[in-house]
């Protein structure tokens, strides 16, 4: 299965252009996106300006890039579990849990996402992509409300923003080094669906 | 109970600090609080700068001003708490419930104290009250724990991060003038403390 290295090296885009967003995403979230320039962003890579041209447009396609990578793991879990035969609530479950991992897995990409505020058109799409994702899990609350698997005493948009608001606190105080993902993943879908009470 | 107005309208220092402190929180929250100037705040109120200074020392103060009013609303929400002779699992609950009507009632000042990074000494110390606060959440569901009124097998640290997280997952979506915030807090001790699974 190990394929010649040579032929891969030479030009390598996918790879540098992932390793020029990896970069920007760091200086995004350290700074700020309009405090980071392509310059910061080259500087930081040991290579000049026009080399990161040679792979990206500018650094719009950059904050692009970062929020569809949250974006399509948030709804590749969705795909995933949407296509499985298992009551809503369950759905529901596994949904908020992959969820956790998503963040987890791709945490600077979703620190990135979470902290735009809808400035230009491409901030826009990516909120409008959020709330998408947020009217799926309400559907999915509904559904398990109306399949006698969720208690009917709560509204199903305040669940649903409850339930993301536990997930995307975890850029602000989970730590991807320290790991532990699967067993924060575990404490949100126990306090949620369980609840703390014994 | 009606007291004359004249005397009180000669200066109003407290008056005219809080309208000035208002404006600023409203333009930390929209630009952000790098973005905006001492020029900007005065401007908004229909006053001169100089006007300004006469109740301020400057933005760092009004910064500082915001925060305290977050904190200070959920640590006397704590200390009214403390004093309850109830178990701590009925008093970690209050204070989530608390929690939220502080959030929803200093709406724009806890939005500017969750923003803050710690960029400065009067950030870092924002952040070690925030840090103390959720020790106190911590200890309480600890507590609870040992009194047998919260399931063993949550990491407390971990519940009291995610607690916090929904709660102040409310500066992303919850709307001062639409009001609600009861029910809110009804909903997120009803997920929290009972489990949204039927």
């Amino acid at each position: 299965m190990t394929a010649p290295a040579a032929p891969r090296k030479r030009g390598r885009p996918g790879h540098d252009q992932d390793a020029v967003l990896t970069a920007a995403v760091r200086l995004f979230n350290e700074r700020g996106y309009d405090a980071t320039s392509m310059f910061d962003i080259a500087e930081s890579l040991g290579i000049t300006k026009s080399s990161v041209y040679h792979h990206i447009s500018g650094k719009e396609q950059l904050l692009q890039m970062a929020m569809d990578r949250a974006l399509d793991g948030l709804f590749e879990a969705a795909g995933e579990v949407r296509a499985l035969d298992l009551p809503a609530i369950d759905r529901l479950e596994r949904l908020i849990r992959r969820s956790v991992l998503v963040l987890a897995e791709r945490f600077e990409f979703v620190t990135v996402l979470l902290r735009v505020r809808g400035n230009t058109v491409v901030e826009q799409h990516a909120l409008a992509r959020r709330r998408e994702f947020d009217t799926l899990v309400t559907d999915l609350v509904k559904q398990a409300q109306a399949e006698g698997g969720v208690r009917p005493d709560v509204d199903p948009a305040t669940a649903a923003r409850l339930l993301l608001g536990m997930v995307n606190s975890l850029t602000e105080w989970y730590r991807p080094r320290t790991g532990g993902a699967d067993a924060i993943a575990d404490a949100v879908a126990t306090i949620a669906f369980e609840g703390l009470r014994r």
